[in-house]
């Protein structure tokens, strides 16, 4: 059994405390976050207890962290429990700013302890069996990748300001699958986008709305196509085509009932937003990240996996601001 | 938290120990089976105990009991545990004979314990929805309700010895769907099977192959499509017809990817088997059954649910045997 | 070039005068209607002349005659063709009554003229398709096969008084339809039937919901269901389910474009009525019976097609009046 | 009854030599292609004449000419007709040299006659469905299109060596509809392309992978997906993504039937080519351009929207060979 220390009480840090607990080989032991209240209602609700960030940090019984705490803790705490030689989990990303990426990697790299890249998309069956069937070689050569991701509604422009931008804070999550689905570093960026759902995401300095293309040195491409909004839910589906034929995974819908009527036929909607749809990706990541913790794998989903996707989200922004394609 | 025992360490009695263990407000207390290797191994799997059946009758600790053992079994265990005044969850049928069927009720009644039948596809998301979106009238007046379900593969002909024949075993099913969505008694039943699929069906006495048509007192109908092999996975599928419109409860797939090939566009097959297309309905109706517990809740699906659908089982096996529709 | 005399100008006659006049091996040479507004005006409109019938049938100019007068008019409309010698299409039925037609087929045979039934949905490309697939194995051995029909709208009540009753008049089709796919002739039939659409069809003596199950010798079995009412448009579905595999047909929508919104997925509505969703089945039909005429084929769907779906309808009626499967 | 003259007897003229002799205003008069053989041939089958083009051009018989010869003679043809005085329908491009069709328009201008310019796909009614509907305000403010459109098989190389390569002959079609669909004009074009397909092709000088992005004054962007082979069918579809939701053409499938086995469920392919999947809008392409004849509309697609079209490939080749994004 190994004890797990959550970093972060939050959204998401609830969706990985019930896969932890939920887990036969791994139990939630501590809660870590400033606000105590939050951590006390998740631990309680676990059966953990609540430390503080040192005492989880020299805390022999702990064997893995689990960071899903703000965003700008990520990198301070990832080296400060690579130093304590836990097996680390973290959310993505691991910094906004690739400098301290880079440094960050280095310590970890230096501690020589196993870190994760907690991007859980990697791990939705539905994409996971596109590059599967795709290696299998189903579709003969991938020639052209489609990764359409809107969001259901926009974040608050408070929010906005400490992201990093759309880039780096939600496609992110497209430049990571186009690297998982493609299997090779694209050799050119270009980016276009707009402001057009909410006025406050512009006076933030931020876009909603982009259309990305990557080329690859196989002579390959991929297009991203971005959107704060959905009025149908969370829109996340992928089309790649190759030689001989072409992959669709589509959207999961809420449930399977048709109703006809005179307006037509209507079907329910996409699983709403990420904590729906991806159920089933983070429950798999956490059984990835056992195997690591176990000794027997190594992370699907490194910190230099992380660093290469916030590099591409860096290089699409260099694009948009200055309107040419970017070479990589 | 209420402690449960589990009657029957089988691959259904498994499905139900995992969703005890997983509730919180209910513990696997004991596993009790014949067969004494599976209750060691379920028991040790969840931290339960092993006990007689006996041990478990007059064990003050248990309030409830979870009866998924064989089939002959389940009126006589029912019937022990309203005399010790358990909380009594029965896999369907309570017995194959409809007399029995009756006896065991009056003597849960005289015991006034609450006994769910577990119809699982009632706790069914698509099916229930159906049902609700029927019920707040977005089709207008039900009129005609098909019931399509197909099992992957039929089962050996022992056991189809000991199961009173289809109607009973599998079609039992479909007579307790159509009980539910239409929410009235059928007044005739007509049914015409075959024997198609496996040769030694036909000489153990029964159908594997069979249309069921049900006609209500208000004019409405029914008809079930019942078959024991379908090449491509667990055919579970409704369609209500009303005067309005349509609801069409579709299979459930294993996966959303679609490949496009000379070939055409193949998708995926519907989840194989009950394990995985009903897993959430197992959930659900655990849920139901704690609130049954804890006596916020009356069955939904009681003993004399069970004895209904058994009597248009037995009524349709005369309508078979006797070639006329037959009026109930 | 074929000349054509076409007997009746309403509804269907304007469908086969244009699939006539579109094809570059027949003309339409004469319109034959009581209604000489109807025919004057449908004439004019392809270049052709009016004629009375004695006038049409003494012809010599005239190859064949279409028959898409009113129903009782059929039978005898057949024989006068017959005995001047043309090749004939008639519009189903060729008459109500049975022993009128098998009189009527009688005096076919002797004046050895093809005579073709237009059961028109065994030209619609999506069943022949389902009936070709099957027969090329790829479903294995067909054991069971579901009809769904539903008209959009009920006819007057004036019109069900006439029409024979539902069976002869709608279902006929369907009759037809299992015949043609399953390949064999049926041994038993049950019928269950409701007015639950308009009162004043049941007031005419009739029914407007239906369930029919026929059983074939093979074992094999069949399901019609009916409704005079869709509010959905036109539902004209079949399913085969067979010993490796299922064929589905499905409704043909008039659009490919699909909205997505707060509702959901809204698809566009099936092709609204027999005019649009055979329009392609009626020029096949044509284009076959142009072979008839070139005596290069023989009649697809003949007399005896005609006879056995109206014994069918006629058998079904038995059956529900007497609540009891009728055996042939 | 329009009297049409019709330039060039291959593949495209035959569709239109259909659609010309099917509509009931509209005779295809004579037949003009310096392959003399097709020319009599196609002059034949609709009881046409052949005719030089200096004959056509002088004949006052003659309304309307449609010009579907050989690219490079289409400009030529345009002022000659112009300057004769006829109505003219020209298939898509006016010439592959923007200078060229400015020259051509202005003497269209000069001699004031209506000049169509067949961009097919304007009229196919899903994508004029996806027009009208965004129109009509069902998706709110338009934010992204994405247009898929793939051709089944690569042209040979000798064709691509005289077509202006990818964008002029084929991506053409998408930028019109681009415009069509937005209804405003880009501001910005950025290409990226790859040769993938066939080494020849890339020997030609050309590409036959491609990913355009456009951007408009309002914010808006479009991407549009090429490719010259697809293995699965002509792959034709659109999505158009606004504020309040989302539209999507999808393709037209050959049939309607799905097969269930073993491997999952199989559906039909797309139209195989444009001759099947824009069937319905060349008619309604001449449908309208009849009306044109008349006198009572202007073309909906004039000579202005092919220079336009034009101008966008001529751009997205500039940025292709720039790697830069184009500001029009």
């Amino acid at each position: 059994m190994f004890n797990i220390a959550l970093f972060g009480a939050g959204r998401i840090g609830q969706v990985h405390a019930v896969n932890i607990a939920d887990h036969n080989e791994t139990r939630l032991y501590s809660v870590i976050d400033p606000h105590q209240e939050g951590a006390l209602t998740l631990a309680a609700k676990h059966g953990a207890k609540v430390q503080s960030c040192e005492e989880a940090m020299v805390d022999p019984q702990i064997h893995g962290v689990l960071i899903a705490s703000a965003t700008d803790t990520h990198a301070d705490l990832i080296e400060h429990a690579a130093r304590a030689g836990k097996t680390i989990f973290c959310e993505k990303p691991v910094h906004l700013d690739l400098a301290r990426v880079r440094d960050c990697l280095a310590t970890v790299a230096a501690c020589n302890v196993p870190l994760f890249v907690g991007f859980n998309r990697r791990f939705d069956p539905q994409f996971r069996r596109v590059k599967t069937d795709a290696q299998a070689g189903c579709i003969g050569k991938p020639e052209s990748l489609l990764i359409i991701s809107r969001d259901p509604s926009p974040p608050p422009a408070e929010y906005v300001r400490v992201s990093g931008g759309m880039f780096r804070d939600m496609t992110i999550h497209d430049f990571d699958m186009a690297r998982f689905i493609m299997g090779e570093e694209p050799v050119s960026v270009y980016a276009q986008g707009s402001n057009l759902v909410d006025p406050a995401i512009g006076e933030a300095g931020d876009i909603d709305t982009a259309f990305i293309v990557l080329r690859y040195a196989s002579g390959a491409m991929a297009t991203i196509v971005n959107s704060r909004r959905s009025s149908y839910g969370y829109d996340q589906r992928l089309e790649l085509h190759g030689s001989e034929g072409l992959l669709c995974a589509g959207n999961i819908l809420e449930n399977q009932v048709q109703h006809y009527g005179k307006q037509g036929c209507t079907s329910a909607l996409p699983e709403h937003f990420f904590l729906q749809r991806y159920k089933s990706a983070y429950a798999a990541e956490w059984e990835h990240f056992v195997a690591v913790l176990r000794g027997e794998a190594v992370p699907d989903c490194s910190g230099d996996d992380g660093e290469r996707a916030l590099y591409l989200a860096d290089k699409a922004l260099e694009s948009l601001r200055s309107q040419r394609e970017i070479v990589l």
